[in-house]
């Protein structure tokens, strides 16, 4: 397939890597011109340049005469108002397609926005699902992520081949704009447990307790989550967790803030009360403010517990 | 084996029930002497009443002119007080122990009260296991409870075979008073899974997706927990659980109250911070005081979505 | 002078009629056509209609032939983009102002759009302020709301006279948009500061004091605010307060909640942390979801308290 | 007046020595023996040791061969356990005194042991009252503490002319008890409000505001507390606050975290939900825990902000 790719930070461009693996030609755009240049410099036959995304959306690179069209772009930008300018607008995506394409949004945004979006690109006649990850930059490169996918059926089903090449998990989560809505309220649920996990061991062995026999207990009780079992922010019990390596690599305690940020955002549109969201975003912000945010997301047991 | 069982309540009396079909006599007592009456009247060959716990402690019981030696005594009381006055002072336990007896608090208490009153009976040469449950009334009757047990290897193993009558799966947390901290622990967190559930899943919901779906996505995704996954409180997800059938059944949100109380309280002492535990307390209390107390703890997310 | 007056809900319409009682003449709109006709029923002389924005900003009225120019234009709308839509495109009003007229936003909105609207005035040659107020619709009536005002110096003075038409305390707070900071910074502490004394208040009678003592006592202490002193929520303490009159009149619940909502919204735009702002919000949400937002926002101490 | 002094630490030294200068004799006691011999070298006319509490009671110091009745005892001792040993058991107060005598506790505890303690006492014939007190070490050495005063009327009046040697304020709170109650409701508060107002004033500044114009804003607003007018927390707002150098002196974090756990632990016995206040000592101690508990208590406003 051509597939047009926007936005190759780091989730956008392991993806595109995986796309070119899997056999599609891509025709890419970012803001930063360099990390176009060394994408298209590792895939001269397979990648190739667009100089904008007017050019890109009518199917054109930099080094081809005339137009082919895309069978689909992908978007992975990070907020709302970029999604807004890569797609609407003169100089936007569906102002300058040309013939039938799939439109496929990566990025992590409001549920609102997505379906604005995604009802102007029907409105044009073009299908649209929005598809946020989740499995961070490790997922990405590994093309193990996941995508909540929300759109039409028949979009889903078009999707679902070339977001294979880049996860293994594809979930159809409803109509436009529900990929984003179970990204969030999963995201929220995430960050709360994780708090509530690195409260629950901190407690444990402060009175006493051998922490990994309390994850033990937690994980075979009805306490137990994927914070705890999967996860566990207490050093030393899980060897693969971010607490078993400085809380290094994982998913970063700024990005979990934005999401949950996103969720409350989303909880005061349609008035639902969230007092867990809202502390758990709280707590992270506090913590982004102590200079920690890039630390993995669970080390923020580190903030609760008595200075060592 | 002869065993002595004080507090025949909600749990205390099933819990007895499953020793006597397990084949072992039991002496008991009860401030409320009809439960002692209808226990025994159930079971007159297995079971016969003491009229006090002096008594008892002396293996004295009703029917009998002479006392014989209890092998094991087991106490399933409310509050950390009670504990206290059923072991300590000289009507107490302790103080009327003729021969070697194990001593099992299976009552849910601070970790504090657990270690000062084993401390107490090994002092006089007892051993002394807290062995608090999980698994609400239906564990009781089915003789299926988590045993969460604190004591040393020794005594641990010689409840064991006495708590597998009553259990399914017994575990050795540590030294006297962990099992009351592997609970608090454990509940606390639950009490946290279980109201960032609510809040997830309410949000999911609000935003436009189905319950079901969006419990698949958070159950196959970084969001799982036992409360998403077994007992999910948004209504028509899981067939089994409270929230299917008006939350009723179940763990009374009360008595979550109580342990979120203990681990808030627990924290306290040993300077921990735990401001989801301390915000769970608070919205348990809220849900409580507005006369809810009696359902089940998963009925808490009626408290924070839209009125219907 | 001659004032278009934009917005004529619970707040505009007095605010307007204090306006007329001041001498002025008012061009005015609202989407409500009856509010139009009722004001101009009551003042056929001193208040005209005008059939829209771009009509009134023109300085035209239904009953003029000629347009006369405007000395100022005041608004009083419910939300952000209401503001966006008055001022902006090619309907609104900075587009169709054929003369200096000094521009007045007296809604409470979020900072970021009220330094958007007035550097687009601004730009276009007008001067501009934010001027949100309190006082609710009780200070709007009796000309005492305070108005808290954004813009330079120039235009705060300008706008001064015509706001003491309206109310007694006009209070510079700098540039554009730091009325609107000032006010949501304001109330999000009143709304803090309101449940806090709920919660002292009901913490201390409940643990066996006479409120009025303990609201004297508070009150020349370190605990001692605004909520306390003046506007106490526990009923019997102060007899102006709503508490007084089963909470109804003041300064409704859903308002507190769309302020609060506004400052913690403007708090993630400046990563500034605020938890107990946020727990305000997701309190008074859930006030609002159990069906009291049209109590005055005191009434929150019935949520916290035992059921009576 | 002959009068007996236990407690001589931060608060009771000063308060011991506001009433030497009143001319009053004292007899006292704390466990710190240099502490006592201090102050008893700088007034050896006015001051006399005692061994212990027994002796103390009996009016009995070191350098007397004969016992002196005592007109009043005070204490001020830092835990409820304290307050228990003092005035309990064989060796206490109540056990020893062999006259009429005044009971004035000091201390700040929960109101349940306060009211135990003083019930002990009028069954042994005694009045007692308790008195906690607010206004720090500066309040202490200046003689211009707020005594919260619990006990009956009599009782209060005996104490007020002793408690006026140490403090300005002498205010009655009705029974036994509701000293504390009045200074837990009042410190719970308190911190909320700080909390508060930190959180304002920092999310104004960091929204372009200078934060005396804020302040002013607030002070003359609904916002309005003590905490933004008498003890504003953001530096350069009250030259007299302890934000102006470096949160030094004034009432420390930890003290506050102390009285704020104090009330929520009554909040639970009365089964009233204080989410702010919870959420309040969760605050405190995070900030304890990272090692600030010895800042003034406004120093709080220091964890929520952006890194500097």
């Amino acid at each position: 397939m051509r597939i047009g790719f926007i936005g190759l930070g780091n989730m956008g461009l392991p993806m595109a890597s995986n796309l070119v693996k899997a056999g599609h030609h891509l025709v890419v755009f970012d803001v930063v011109e360099k990390l176009v240049q060394a994408l298209v410099a590792q895939h001269p036959t397979q990648v190739s340049a667009s100089p904008n995304i007017k050019s890109l959306a009518q199917g054109g690179d930099s080094s081809s005469q005339t137009n082919q069209a895309l069978d689909a772009i992908i978007t992975m930008v990070p907020e709302p108002q970029h999604v807004r300018s890569v797609y609407l607008g003169d100089a936007g995506v569906l102002a300058n397609l040309a013939a039938a394409c799939l439109l496929i949004d990566a990025s992590t945004i409001d549920p609102q926005t997505a379906r604005e979006v995604a009802q102007a690109a029907y409105e044009k006649g073009y299908s649209m699902v929005d598809a946020p990850v989740s499995g961070g930059t490790g997922g990405a490169q590994a093309g193990t992520l996941t995508f909540m996918v929300g759109g039409d059926e028949a979009a889903f089903e078009q999707a679902k081949p070339i977001l294979q090449a880049m996860g293994k998990n594809i979930v159809h989560c409803g109509g436009n704009g529900n990929g984003q809505v179970a990204k969030v309220a999963n995201n929220m649920l995430l960050a709360i447990s994780m708090i509530g996990t690195a409260e629950a061991m901190s407690l444990g062995v402060s009175l006493g307790m051998d922490p990994k026999v309390l994850a033990g207990v937690i994980n075979t009780s009805s306490g137990r989550c994927w914070s705890s079992d999967v996860y566990n922010p207490y050093p030393g019990v899980i060897d693969t967790a971010p607490s078993a390596r400085g809380y290094t690599g994982g998913f970063g305690a700024d990005l979990m803030l934005k999401d949950v940020g996103l969720a409350t955002a989303a909880a005061k549109s349609v008035k639902q009360a969230v007092p867990m969201g809202a502390l758990a975003q709280q707590l992270y912000q506090t913590f982004s403010n102590q200079g920690h945010g890039g630390l993995d997301f669970s080390a923020i047991i580190q903030m609760l517990g008595k200075a060592k």
